[in-house]
């Protein structure tokens, strides 16, 4: 039997908290999956769980905090009343001290991104941690990243995000060279950014075996899966991603309003109940629940705080995944990879112009 | 009587040239508007058009060139091959020497932005052009600007962006004093880009009396109409436009699929056509065409490339409203009383902090 994947659960985020964590990690564990859950947050309120659920108690450790970090907390507050001691920071030290295989919380994505960062901190070459975001498309799922844990990048930091999503990819999405683009706004001359420009020609000269670099791509690329990975800086990275939230919420609206204006398309929805069930279970968000903290020395996802049952079971199935096939140890690899093999180091470096080719512009 | 509002157009411009373009501008005029055209391009596709159509012929003059920019054609190869002579720049000029009011083209955006800057030039204190975009929403219809005519943006071309697009709200929804967000990625601490932050305390410390100024959107408040208009720089712009017209199109395929998938689905579709005809009104993106180049000494409307007779019809309609309402006049006024408000140059200045709060951070 495969060693139990262990994760930390901070049992006190989200909007709802042991309420609907612990039947998520329940119902996770009823996946048949071998998983070893540590448990942090009030014991009062997570016991009767455990009591009412003898398998998930079989695997669970129990750790008490009184201590939680509010929604509404920012990032600097939570760190000042929570650090060493509330449910997020201690789910998250558990990866640190090897205790924990991966730490999951729908906690507020500020704080757990300064925790997460505070207490495990950047792998060496990454400068920064990213948020990973699995974006469901017409041909499957895409990961795109960063959608919002820092702004800004340089050439070699989206070339880190390259590396660190396919990474992913190879894991979640069972592929072996997973296909990668840059987010831009087209291939016209003048457009896009210097460094994801000087970020194109790294990826076309390393030629990184463990994914296939396409070039360029634009917004409208992401709903298509154009690719199994697109890497664009956190600013725009989130602002992509609550916009096509936002449109998607929009047609769903257009959709029921469109439905329910005559009696007779009233009916015809009656009628195409189950074709509706297909698309609302496509259009669900909760399948693709869990974005990934990566670039840290530690794994940590972040559910959403709106999840129910359902999104939590997802969210801890994506940590079980990742962590049974070490998707740490292969970005660690990766990125130092992108480094051995590239010796001179202002080919791959930060500063500068690639070395290979002086000429290009 | 009005007098007639001078549309230049561009008839070679988009995937098919006058055989849609004059349909289009025919289309335009039997809304019964009081415009009159000059017509650039090649004389013998154009002539049968005007021949066929003696209204769209009594207001038109045609100015007939052989030169064409080609779709593909990149911005630098437009200005070497087309500069003076072509059907696109001839349409932009006439409204420099004050032939028409404002043109009209379907060509390629980039050698668009890149005629339309070298012949009109930036009006005074803007330093670059913009484009701005009516995207529909569940509430109506929002202005976002820029949508890629510029990579980066300072405060102060922010501040711009919001004088401009409230401008062009003013006419186009005829409000008195539009709502406008800055396009920002959450209110948490450390969040946001510094001019972002930085535009927005100029903002609010000019209340400027034609725009009422509500702070920080996100990417899913532009499909919910939360407000007139929103400011965001173009490499972000574009990317969130073409996003939402990708997760449009996404949705469309979900639902193809989900209606097709069983013979009660079907049937059901077949019963509910009045609402899918509702539906698929409602996300004609026919309905928004025209992207309006702001910015400049004249303005110039881009219709969309694959757009046909009544999406080119639309876009004429748009410049016809905006020329009307002397949108240009308005954006002049609107961005010297900017300074003319603050005579402290530090205040609404590109440089430095405002004057007015310097304990603010």
């Amino acid at each position: 039997m495969l060693k139990p994947v262990r994760i930390a659960l901070d049992a006190m985020g989200g909007d709802f908290g042991p309420e609907v964590l612990l039947p998520g990690a329940a119902r996770a564990l009823e996946q048949g999956e071998s998983i070893a859950f540590s448990l942090f947050g009030d014991e009062k309120r997570i016991r009767p769980y455990l009591e009412a659920n003898p398998a998930l108690a079989a695997v669970s450790t129990l750790h008490h905090t009184d201590v939680a970090v509010r929604m509404d907390d920012k990032p600097s507050q939570a760190l000042r009343a929570g650090r060493r001691n509330s449910s997020m920071w201690l789910a998250i030290e558990a990866v640190k001290k090897n205790q924990a295989d991966i730490a999951v919380s729908a906690g507020n994505t500020g704080a757990l991104m300064a925790m997460a960062k505070t207490c495990l901190h950047t792998m060496p070459h990454v400068e920064r941690p990213a948020l990973a975001a699995i974006w469901p498309t017409v041909r499957g799922r895409t990961i795109v990243l960063d959608v919002g844990a820092s702004i800004g990048a340089d050439a070699r930091h989206l070339v880190n995000l390259a590396i660190m999503g396919s990474a992913m990819a190879r894991i979640v999405f069972a592929v072996d060279r997973p296909t990668v683009g840059l987010l831009n706004i087209g291939s016209e001359e003048m457009k896009g950014i210097e460094e994801v420009k000087k970020a194109s020609r790294l990826l076309r000269e390393a030629a990184l075996p463990n994914l296939q670099y396409v070039g360029f791509v634009e917004g409208g690329d992401i709903g298509k899966g154009t690719v199994d990975v697109v890497v664009t800086e956190g600013f725009t990275g989130n602002i992509a991603l609550k916009t096509a939230e936002g449109t998607a919420n929009q047609m769903a609206q257009y959709l029921r309003e469109a439905l329910s204006g005559d009696l007779m398309s009233k009916l015809g929805y009656l009628l195409a109940r189950k074709g509706f069930a297909a698309l609302k279970q496509k259009m669900d968000p909760r399948n693709v629940n869990g974005g990934v903290f990566l670039g840290l020395d530690g794994v940590v996802i972040k559910s959403h705080g709106h999840s129910d049952v359902f999104g939590t079971a997802v969210a801890i199935e994506i940590a079980y995944t990742i962590a049974r096939h070490e998707l740490l140890g292969r970005i660690r690899d990766a990125i130092a990879l992108s480094y051995d093999a590239n010796p001179a180091p202002a080919k791959l470096g930060v500063s500068g112009e690639p070395a290979a080719a002086p000429s290009q512009s």
